[in-house]
């Protein structure tokens, strides 16, 4: 049976570039959602096998929206993660000189990281702000605004003119995306993988904040991202969202897991999967420019763990030698 | 001469609500700026004495953009932070019943916040994303769309009927601002202050937040705030904003600082400044209601720095007694 | 056949009295060993089943041969602590007045332990240092001086009349042994352990000590000791005896020792056996007054831990309810 | 006026070679002690200007009499420490061969430090064991025995032929002595000191003795030996010394004492003086062999603290330059 994703719409963003960039898409029916909390819900009622949401910006941060939708209702599990470079466009009906535009439609987002370029090269133009970047794309491509600030999949499906390409300011800006399906076993381990949880801490901040660390570096686990988002009930009371090295089904990221259970009020897991090369990167293979996983400390590597429990098992049965 | 501030607009918004609220813009000029870089610019450029923006809502969590523009760029100091309830009104043109409303302009956060509201009393009305929250009630008394989700300020401000009040989901969200002016000196303690930092960490991270976390705690220093944000680089490169309780001015938090400075890439003093009271609380004065400051951990106090100030004086010159 | 224990001599000493205190003891056979390395090499030589040495004493602190023998060369294990009160008596030949006693044999330890009394009671006497508190008896009994200070059994043994009771300074003065056979399964859980461990740290002081203190305090380990003792190296290179609560068969200990191995240069096991009652206290059993052993910290009990690695498995499995 | 020192005697011990070394013994009037306490006391007493006593050796460990007494009682302060090498030598009357030596006079800490030696050189001696060094070479040179365990000290002053010179087992092994004069202002930094202190905890032992390891590593303070000891009162309550690198004058070393005295329950100050050089080295000075000063970890030496300061000053003042 033909299996069906979800993805941010509307069609024509970096949401689904990064859908279609995984194999598993190739042959999978892709429909937009209207938002991150619907693309979700339809996997929590089993009407999609997985939704492809955004995480975060290299420049924006964190979507926060996602972060909660995740974590709050039923469970989820992110069992990939594909990080794809945005490049925005300038795109137009027809590819007319850039000295004729008077307006362009953008995302505020997408105008922000794009502020530099506007002001160099398009001084006397108005940016009229719109809810997305595919609905941008949608407007110039109608006509109601001169050019649109867009994705390159945007611009191509709205038969856009390429005006100019690479417009952000920030050249390597790149947006990490979720893929998130329901419960279940985790993907088996790959030698580099991700962990990702949401952690609840009780009380007084330092405190709390200082004894999740320590659980996590005890273990060496090795901490790629930690992002504090309101609980929703009052200032001050966070839930951390957290980015680990490592595997569940290892017995380092085992004992951590275990460890942030005992000190945290509450740690949702959200999924251990591969890390996803970053773009211009390959994943495994000859001749590969791929970056190793994240080195364990000193006395931290899965053989060292191993190589303890042997030790302890020696202890327990009197062979003290 | 009239000081001028300026404000997140456009007019009618929170943000204005919230600067209204403090004595000293009473009698000085307020304008709305467009956005938060340009109201911040604004002081940059001499052209404000202070700006007026959202730090961050208990709902949705940090104004990234605000924290980005303050700590990048030439020096600014937060000298003032008010917290405001966000209390979202349904306006329109006139007292309708809620029945006859169809289309509903909302700022996509603002429907957020209020969408159990909106499924219960307007299951069939449909929400038209726009803007910001002054611009859905100027598009209610336009008559564009049959209702706004705004403050209400801009309900006042535009001679909206206010249909309803109170309509977000936790009614007790709240936002909180910054006034931002000029480096200077900071204002003098209160005795119940804020610090706000902007620290930047080289390295890996699990080793270098728990240094920063343990400088701080060694001197008894309350986190109640950390929020994490790329530093516009790459993926994984963070710096962190923190908010502090207590004062430059203190030997405590003193110390603390010059700790911080010696571990961390960068540290940036964004301003030490009186703790905001909760609406509702007073601060001060008979009949108060306000929370306490929070209270240094045994052996923390000022007093408890002086003391040890005196007994090293005391080692030092002989007298060991 | 007859089991056969040694024990710090000479005969008459607290050692054996400390050893008589044990129900295995009864029946067994009894003999004293010249110093602590000859008696512990009688058990690595396979010529007694277990020796009986001090490990500290309340007042003059740790036994540094002892820990030192018991680390170094082939393995032992501590399978029992016994802790007695330490109630100097002064014994004299005849039970003659205190005001006739000119001279008093006594090991430096004793006699420091009994400085107080002795200026009260005795400001006239000389006393004559000896090797230990058996040969003070011997030497009283002998005549070669009027009185000694030693031990009930020694002066019992040496049918000394006893003139005072109680002398040292420290009423409560208390001193532990450890009862030490060969390597083998140590004795099983009784929910009130300790375990002894001899810890070598490789480099720098401070970093590599609070590692160590910082596994421990991660599974809640609560330490009740902590000796450095020179490497028998260099000064500044130290061996750390650590005396813990719990007991290796459990998943919390079990879990510590690993982190330790992992990040010390080595750890070696000395033994995990019940916590002995203090003198006057009884260990279980109806109207006992024993001391509850130390509580978990919040979090950390052996359920804690169960609970914690049944949460695990969940996760694994896919269960995420 | 001739100034007075006491040492732990008696004469022709190693302490007393200790306090020749140092240049202000030269014209001193030096006298021998009986014991540590009373060396110590008559300092207190006023009796004597200095007192030279033994902190702790490389083999045996703390001198733990010395180290109670210092810290107990009205206040000392440690002036200067002194390291020899600890060079036992075999005396006897006449230079006999060493086959014709039956018995052997020893203190049990030289006996321990040269068993090896006498097993292999001295296998049918009978090692008495005596109760100080110097009292062996006194035997020695009466005739009681055939000969003595001694300091070349002893062995000179008693006109004793040297049969075996560097008997000890561990060739290098070093006693560390400290130089005790009544409270008064530390002698000046010299950039390679050393500051000892007692620390008394209060409570439990990982969380405390974590907090003062904590305090110290903040402020990069390394430290070179620490010594747990009974507080005297009962097992399981701990005085800890501790000897840092650094002096008291400095505000880094200010700064981590003044931490030890807020979350301790009491910090005694015993002194900082110049480090020591080992035997061999030579202390400053052109073809100079001596150990550099332990350096301060990235961030932490004194123009780390200096430069912080001042970036505090400026932040205070209005300047975020």
């Amino acid at each position: 049976m033909t299996r069906r994703y979800v993805y941010l719409g509307p069609e024509g963003t970096f949401a689904e570039q990064a859908l279609r960039s995984l194999p598993e898409a190739r042959r999978a029916r892709l429909e937009p959602a209207p938002s991150v909390p619907e693309a979700l819900e339809a996997v929590r009622a089993g009407e999609a096998d997985a939704a492809l949401v955004p995480l975060e910006n290299s420049v924006g941060g964190a979507e926060g929206v996602t972060l909660d939708e995740i974590a709050n209702g039923s469970p989820l599990l992110i069992t990939r993660e594909v990080v794809i470079a945005v490049n925005f466009v300038l795109g137009a009906r027809t590819a007319v000189p850039l000295d004729t535009i008077r307006t362009v439609a953008a995302h505020p987002n997408a105008a922000r990281q794009c502020r530099g370029w506007l002001r160099d090269h398009l001084p006397g133009a108005t940016v009229v702000e719109v809810l997305s970047n595919g609905a941008a794309a949608v407007f110039a491509a109608e006509g109601t605004y001169d050019a649109a600030i867009c994705a390159p999949v945007g611009a191509a499906r709205n038969k856009l003119a390429v005006l100019a390409e690479q417009i952000a300011d920030h050249k390597d800006s790149l947006t990490r995306f979720a893929l998130v399906g329901p419960p279940g076993p985790p993907p088996p381990p790959t030698g580099d993988d991700v962990t990702s949880l949401a952690v609840y801490i009780s009380a007084d901040r330092v405190g709390a904040l200082l004894l999740v660390l320590t659980e996590l570096a005890v273990r060496g686990i090795n901490l790629t991202r930690i992002e504090s988002r309101p609980s929703g009930e009052r200032l001050g009371r966070y839930v951390f969202f957290l980015d680990c090295t490592g595997h569940v089904a290892t017995a380092r990221m085992g004992e951590a897991l275990q460890g942030l259970h005992r000190v945290c009020a509450e740690v949702k897991f959200l999924g251990s999967y591969p890390r996803s090369p970053l773009p211009g990167e390959q994943r495994g293979g000859r001749g590969r420019t791929a970056r190793p996983p994240v080195a364990a400390p000193p006395g931290m590597s899965d053989e060292d763990f191993a190589e303890s429990a042997a030790w302890l098992h020696r202890l327990r049965t009197g062979d003290l030698s």
